[in-house]
């Protein structure tokens, strides 16, 4: 179907997403918005991030979208239930693709999650875990220090070797877990070093790419799949600095990412 | 929700698809039927393999099943369509699955399939994953030894690892594949020989894996999971020897199988 994908964070982690699903969907087109003016979400109240992204939803339902990605962890942990019931097109959050990927992955049902502080009290993760599998033990551990190194391209160095090997002291404490859930989309920019301080034994699951692995399925079940060849023109819309964002998106993708606009939310009432 | 799954295969090969289907969602019921009388459907011709089908189908139908996976990538790659636009139940075949994690895995777009002649040759996978990425190269190599020798229960050895090397040679002059799809139900019994003839840098996907966590996804996505503690009451059937199965099962599965039947399929009408 020659509609878009829609895809929504409140800055740039989910490209993180939105490059595993050029990888994964060669000839799938996205209209990515990046709320970064108002990031991070994280230890923002409720109600604020759910009225920030219906805005972001009423602006891309404008652009036609044939899906919906929630690709941050903590706006899918406060809307995900209410835009499933509310939008007539298929929406998947970040969270759900991360928590099948842990189970199918660990063998003793331990199961660690580090996230935003929002996500981790939200306890999103063990709730959708357990809604699978009660048996399921989860250690969730949030590392507010990660966001803003990511948000500052500070990804290696012993600087940041330090911060990632302190803050994730607790949870090798718990040294039982064997997959660990990157519960927020900047986290993979961090993976090796993440990998290295929890050890080679760790199963660490990127939900991004869980993610866009189940966008695929759901675009085939509802037979949504565009049908044959083309170069996607997406488009990519920030509410903060455009020049930042530009420079992000060229340092993580791949190609190039010709169609950066500035876009000013508005606000609004709730389909 | 309340309703079992229901599994099809040919045979006892669909075992690995439902011992996946139980580690991944151990609250969730089975009604398993293999049509053992009848094995192996890789060699039948389209429409005796689609009416073996159906009859397994009405069988599960009359039980009241929730939703149907095809544990047998030949009935999949003969029946899917058919039944995912006839049944008014959630339908999931192997092949998929199977595609789209391979997507995710590789790097260099060079992804090998071994499977029986009947799926080989019907191109399935290839379709699969062509509909996702039209740019992927797929390498398909028919082993028709393997089925017979897990039936037979050679599962290693250095009689076995002569067969699995001598087939996997073709397979393995072409070594420019990452990625290697196991493309039948009964191989993941061969995984580690498999391996080791391919090397460890390919990585080898196990359809079955793959289907219990899709089946985790849609299951998911239409509200269908059952939503509070149990100890399922799984149901096998067979149509051939029933002492056979019940010791099949209970080498394959860490849990002994209690309800295993004897069931004759009836001639029936498609839908």
């Amino acid at each position: 179907m020659d509609r878009p994908i829609g895809v929504i964070d409140s800055g740039v982690g989910g490209m993180t997403v939105a490059r595993e699903l050029m990888r994964q969907l060669p000839n799938e087109e996205l209209i990515y918005v990046g709320d970064t003016l108002r990031c991070p979400y994280g230890p923002r109240p409720k109600e604020e991030v759910i009225e920030y992204t219906w805005q972001m939803v009423h602006f891309l339902l404008k652009k036609q979208i044939k899906m919906l990605v929630i690709a941050c962890n903590t706006a899918t942990a406060f809307t995900l239930q209410e835009l499933k019931a509310t939008l007539d097109i298929p929406v998947l959050g970040v969270i759900q693709p991360g928590a099948r990927a842990a189970i199918k992955g660990t063998d003793n049902l331990q199961i660690g999650v580090i996230g935003t502080e929002g996500t981790i009290k939200s306890k999103a993760y063990a709730d959708a875990l357990h809604q699978i599998n009660p048996f399921i033990n989860v250690s969730g551990l949030a590392c507010p220090a990660f966001v803003p190194m990511v948000e500052q391209g500070v990804l290696d160095g012993p600087e940041a070797h330090k911060v990632v090997r302190e803050t994730l002291e607790p949870l090798k404490q718990n040294s039982s877990i064997d997959t660990l859930i990157l519960g927020c989309t900047h986290y993979p920019l961090l993976e090796n070093m993440i990998q290295q301080v929890m050890g080679e034994d760790i199963t660490v699951i990127c939900s991004g790419d869980e993610t866009a692995r189940e966008v695929s399925v759901i675009l085939e079940y509802y037979q949504l799949l565009y049908q044959s060849n083309r170069l996607p023109n997406h488009h990519f819309y920030t509410t903060g600095d455009k020049q930042l964002f530009e420079k992000i998106a060229n340092d993580w993708f791949d190609t190039p990412i010709l169609n950066i606009h500035s876009l000013q939310l508005e606000v609004t009432q709730q389909l």
